[in-house]
């Protein structure tokens, strides 16, 4: 049982930190921010320090040393709160209504990081005295417009370093309250296509004679992938790595029914093949295509019969290990050239977060599984990949990271939307998991210890 | 020489009627418009009447009887003037500068009915007395909104007659001021496709799983054309019939270069296989498919990596004779289903304007053209087709008459848009040009009436 000293304290933390609008998209409050999260980290006993990003600072807490280093990943920056007639109570201001905390920034990722700052709180009460493993503790300021300095930073604050596992900045709870450990990312990059074949509109009557942007953007569009969502770019797939077996084994039990995917989300309609016995196995492990929008000419009532000057298609596409997003932009250039559309300009507004997949059968993942289960009262689902992207190459090219995934944001939560909110029961349990990790790794890295008494640590000269 | 008082007058007329702003898509002043377009007609000697319209009434003029029965089709009505801002003087004020005319519906198509009138009134003044052919001016109301009634009104007003010439709305004049005179106009058709996957816009991480609605309105929108303008649609081409021999000399030789086209428009692409020698052909004969305006999903600056429930494609066929729009309404129906895009809902905004297309060779277009290298002191440019589009096949289905397009429309004339405009010149030229036109007419139906004594002749019993 939580003492409820800690509850207390973990909600006054969590209000003060939501109160701050820090978002990053508009550079706003991200250094007052950022001195808030220095200050409990110090308070938990840390020793911090803040450094400069581009956009907000990164604050870094680091304690104890040993035979294993772990790292936490967490943001203190917060996605606008646009549109604000939407909210139902002032978005900066955490409010209480049926069990649940309502706020921006109250999930993602405050809540996260408050969760697990108090379960550490939790976990020191009853392990004080130096910590047997080194835990850095990073908090970074700009995970809402993509890191744009994350990788920078890392290789300048802790190059030629090692971590053992990250702890990765959120993780998943499901619609019947089972907790899921993601143990992946997919990459993600986006692009536009812009199509331009006269200086002005014209008569569409002149369509006999000259070429239309929009018919072509339409053309080289379909080109890219088929119905059943297979991608027709040359070389798409040959940096694909193949699931590990224990990866398959997950996703051929799948957690929740297609049926129940298509309740929650609205979805009407499956690509062609895809049913409920491989559905599960795509969102894990297949790569994808997206048309985010697709503008030009006219969009008013009724008809206009105008020959459009130009015309743009955002696309997104979604990759698993090992694909490069630089190097799928090669690739997709060359294709759109190859099939007839060397006039149509790709406009790369991100290629930097690449695919990551740790070994779900790893010893970090386990003891998570077990702790997530007593603390929930459910088993926990472990999730080979998250069909969702976060910038967690740089932990695993850099530092040699496991990156997984477990916390507090439940399906309702309204990431990114309106009324972002938890639920306090799931708070209060992630809190007593993050002290069940803590204890977990205070362990193994005792035993760790014992098992090999002469091997050198890192942080430690022997 | 055309006395100064003709051309006072017409000035005068044209100015009172430019500044009644008859702008059907308001329904605004449409009556008014009406009657002073009567009391012009009265005034210049013909029986008159005004019937009601769906939107704005019809004024139908009529004078003469003989063994020739023509038609003048112009209309009253005009477009919207916004964007106001942008006319350097007030669209319902007719302004003169540097030899122009402005103010909306100076060409279309108040000029071209006043220059036609004016003509009349000078043909007049040396042929008075009874008009040995008859003549039915018919001047719209709806034009400019598609001319809803004109097919019913037809139909109830003149059942059973026939009328040998229909003298078109309009005509063009070249950039190097060369007349040209329309044998025919395309047909057009206007659909729009929409496609809904979803109930709500998703998270894109999700397209591993379900379709995508740009997606799939971008496969069918290439899916029914290939790089050259070819429509893939089956039996689209079926009813198309094969320009006359005179036609095809008429179109081999083209009057403007394909650079000239090319600087005139802006276009920067052309259409696979259109060439210099070939792209007059298209012009003239060749059906074709424009999307004129393609919606959905995220269309702001940057990314934003979204699943959208829906989108919209507008689309317009200009067709060919004998190409039926409703016909190809059902084979567009039909493609989608076959190419399994059976979920795209098809939207028809309009399936009403046929093709048509008369005979260069008639004797009215040689008539027409002798009349033009005279007043216009250049060669004069048959063209068997526009590549735009009239509600013209009523007159040819309903009264048997062949259509053909003179007049003084320049290609600086704005049409549609802010600062409309005709040069001063050209309607001097077109009223003589039309006086001229109505005395071969005469002269025509008195030869008729001489070569044939017995024969009874439209109008008369015998």
């Amino acid at each position: 049982m939580l003492p409820h000293a800690n509850l207390l304290k973990a909600s006054e933390d969590l209000r003060r930190l939501v109160a701050i609008p820090s978002v990053s998209a508009r550079g706003e409050k991200l250094v007052e921010c950022a001195e808030a999260v220095r200050d409990l980290l110090a308070e938990a006993g840390f020793d911090t320090e803040i450094q400069q990003g581009d956009v907000g600072p990164f604050v870094i807490g680091e304690i104890g040393s040993g035979p294993l280093t772990v790292m936490i990943y967490n943001h203190y920056d917060v996605q606008p709160e646009d549109p604000v007639s939407l909210w139902h109570s002032p978005p900066f201001e955490m409010s209480e209504r049926d069990g649940r905390w309502y706020g921006r920034g109250v999930a993602d990722d405050k809540g996260e990081f408050i969760s697990r700052l108090a379960g550490w709180r939790l976990f020191r009460e009853h392990h004080p005295g130096p910590l047997p493993f080194r835990l850095i503790w990073l908090v970074d300021g700009e995970e809402e417009i993509g890191s744009p300095s994350l990788e920078a930073f890392l290789k300048r604050r802790l190059d030629g370093e090692a971590v053992d596992v990250c702890w990765w900045e959120y993780g998943e709870v499901d619609a019947s309250g089972r907790p899921i450990i993601l143990c992946g990312f997919k990459g993600v990059m986006a692009v536009e296509l812009r199509a331009r074949t006269a200086q002005a509109d014209m008569h569409s009557s002149l369509g006999a004679v000259f070429d239309n942007p929009l018919w072509r953007l339409a053309a080289a569009t379909a080109s890219l992938r088929d119905g059943t969502g297979r991608i027709l770019i040359d070389g798409f797939y040959d940096a694909v790595r193949q699931p590990a077996p224990s990866d398959n084994e997950l996703a051929s039990a799948p957690p929740y029914s297609l049926d129940s995917l298509m309740d929650a989300t609205g979805a009407q309609r499956l690509l062609d093949g895809i049913d409920a016995a491989n559905f599960y196995r795509a969102v894990n492990f297949e790569p994808c295509m997206n048309v985010n929008g697709f503008s030009g000419g006219y969009a008013g009532e009724g008809a206009k019969t105008v020959l459009p000057a130009e015309g743009a298609v955002k696309i997104d596409l979604r990759l698993v290990p090992d694909q490069d997003p630089q190097r799928i932009v090669a690739l997709l250039r060359a294709h759109l050239d190859k099939h007839g559309f060397g006039d149509i300009e790709l406009i790369v507004h991100d290629a930097n977060v690449k695919p990551v997949r740790s070994a779900a059968d790893h010893w970090f993942v386990q003891d998570a599984k077990a702790v997530l289960e007593e603390c929930f009262g459910q088993p926990a689902i472990v999730q080979p990949s998250s069909p969702a992207s976060g910038t967690a190459h740089p932990f695993v090219e850099q530092l040699g990271a496991e990156i997984v995934g477990l916390g507090l944001t439940h399906h309702g939560a309204m990431l990114h939307s309106p009324n972002e909110n938890i639920i306090i029961d799931q708070f209060v349990r992630m809190i007593e998991c993050s002290a069940a990790i803590f204890a977990r790794l205070s362990e193994r890295a005792y035993r760790m210890r014992q098992s090999s008494p002469a091997q050198p640590t890192h942080g430690e000269t022997p």
